[in-house]
């Protein structure tokens, strides 16, 4: 049966002042009027089973999760620690693999924005049937609508049919020059759209993955604390894909964006005739180019450009949006009792 | 004996969203710590005494100023109607006439900022002795810093003594060029603070301002409201003292500025290492030249210049620092329920 793993975990600083530790930007509407993980649950209504849905998140979220998105309790999985994708993966699988010895698993992450539910769906449904059907990791790699240099690339390799092919090999966050050389040369962004079966993934994990593969065994004990405690954290795409010689990509022909920065909204939503992004009660008087987020106050902005003006949480954060990228900056530079928000 | 009239009328638009109705600039904290109505008060201290302090206002404001500045209520005048300068200032001129046959006014207005009371109090002094040594209509020119041109300038003409000269002319908010001009010929800020004996205002205005003359009669009964009613609006400046003949200036040595615009703010106001004047809870990051005023959230700048950015009732402008005096611009294409402000 096919079942879907939604990584829920991270805490969204570059979203601040709008996320909070126990407001996540995976649980705001960023990319329109539902927020971004109840829209990963929604996207894959008619692919995979709702109780077949497992979210994996950190202890303070997941009570918020269980009832934002409606879930079962026990398909939220609750993360001992954060240990990167590569352990959350695995114990998801894990756990699919435990219900369901046939078990095949789409991992998705709960932060994106998706322009094409249908389109995801036809891309999700041939990245399962490649991935039994070739014994596989799928990677679901989108064409790229801009030399992006935040995001990992795929460079495919050998076709295994008319829609699939073998990865070469992957480029993680390339510089500008690489990046356009990359979209030139036909390499895919890395979406972080997976889709493997439960017994394929633990094989490679096996075969590639010494941080993870001894402690397996805790997992067959039940000892999840203890699998957490004992591995070494990972992401999927360092700890496995990269080395493994099972890996296959397929294309996804949908408008993906994974919401990274305050800039990624003037990709997502909509724009007036100014081309300014306005969510929340906001008023762009003779201004153009901006991003307004007004969750309490009324933003008004009279003649200015490309800036950023998020107000949330009894703060307003003023930015050119070329500055979106680098929050963390701004926030280590913050004193204390400015940067952390109330609740 | 000494009186003084504060004019603390007008509504100060300009300094949306933190101005209200009820709330007007006068009463803000603009310069400093306390209100510019405060320090008008204050700056009186020694010169006039403060039960002869009047104080002309609209019916809404009077109470909160008898309060605020800790008058008596009778010296708290209620303008029936908002009439320009030159009704006010003779209703006040003749209610100190009708409290003090031999009373000498000082006129000045609520929403200045001065930088040093004690060399404002010395030029005062001498504008009330000069106004009564020569039977004069006392102004005082500021000696200008900059080429303003939001201001009426003075122009100096034949000397009475080695400290007041007659007046030449006026020149009211001229362009730019013309503004240089009458810097380099030596011509001053009309700042508003004027000086005479009631008397001679009285004599003046029924010689010059047929818009109030023929309605002094409706005082002489006492019934303002009748007075206010029958006068044609008009002020000082144009009503009289530039038709007049009698009148003096003298030279104001103090840093004045009457806080017209949020821009005004970086004259009056200290500023940090990167030339940003930051009023409230604000952080400045690798920003220059910046305005924050933040009433209850806190304002965050990260990487921006010469931005004004207000946070109060409910509401965030930001705009760029010459956009400041074009204020109604701005308001007249607000939506009512964006522009109108609680309280």
């Amino acid at each position: 049966m096919r079942w879907a793993v939604i990584l829920a975990g991270g805490s969204g600083t570059r979203f601040w002042p709008l996320s909070t530790p126990n407001s996540p930007k995976q649980l705001l509407p960023l990319a329109g009027s539902r927020s971004t993980a109840r829209e990963a649950v929604d996207r894959l209504e008619g692919l995979v089973s709702r109780d077949r849905i497992l979210v994996v998140a950190g202890a303070s979220l997941a009570p918020r999760l269980v009832e934002h998105l409606e879930l079962a309790r026990e398909n939220v999985l609750v993360e001992p620690r954060a240990a990167s994708t590569g352990p959350a993966l695995v114990w998801a699988t894990w756990e699919a693999l435990h219900r369901d010895p046939d078990a095949e698993v789409l991992s998705l992450h709960a932060d994106w924005s998706v322009a094409d539910p249908a389109a995801f769906r036809q891309t999700a449904d041939l990245a399962l049937r490649t991935a039994r059907g070739f014994d596989r990791l799928v990677t679901v790699g989108i064409v790229p609508s801009r030399p992006e240099t935040g995001y990992g690339y795929i460079v495919p390799g050998a076709r295994l049919d008319s829609l699939a092919r073998d990865v070469a090999r992957f480029s993680e966050k390339p510089d500008a020059a690489t990046a356009l050389d990359l979209m030139a040369a036909g390499a895919l962004w890395n979406s972080g759209l997976f889709a493997w079966t439960a017994a394929t993934l633990i094989r490679e994990i096996e075969l590639r993955t010494p941080e993870i593969a001894p402690h397996l065994e805790a997992l067959r004990r039940g000892d999840v604390d203890g699998f957490f405690r004992a591995v070494t954290p990972v992401s999927i795409d360092v700890g496995l894909l990269e080395r493994s010689g099972a890996v296959a990509v397929v294309s996804g022909a949908f408008a993906w964006d994974d919401i990274g920065t305050w800039e990624a909204l003037t990709r997502v939503r909509p724009k007036d005739a100014g081309g300014n992004v306005l969510a929340g009660s906001a008023v762009a008087y003779e201004s153009a180019d901006c991003v307004v987020w007004a969750e309490d106050d009324v933003v008004v902005l009279n003649g200015v450009k490309e800036l950023i003006v998020v107000q949330a949480h009894g703060r307003v954060l003023v930015m050119p949006r070329d500055r979106a990228p680098d929050m963390k900056r701004l926030l280590d530079a913050l004193p204390p009792a400015v940067r952390d928000l109330p609740g």
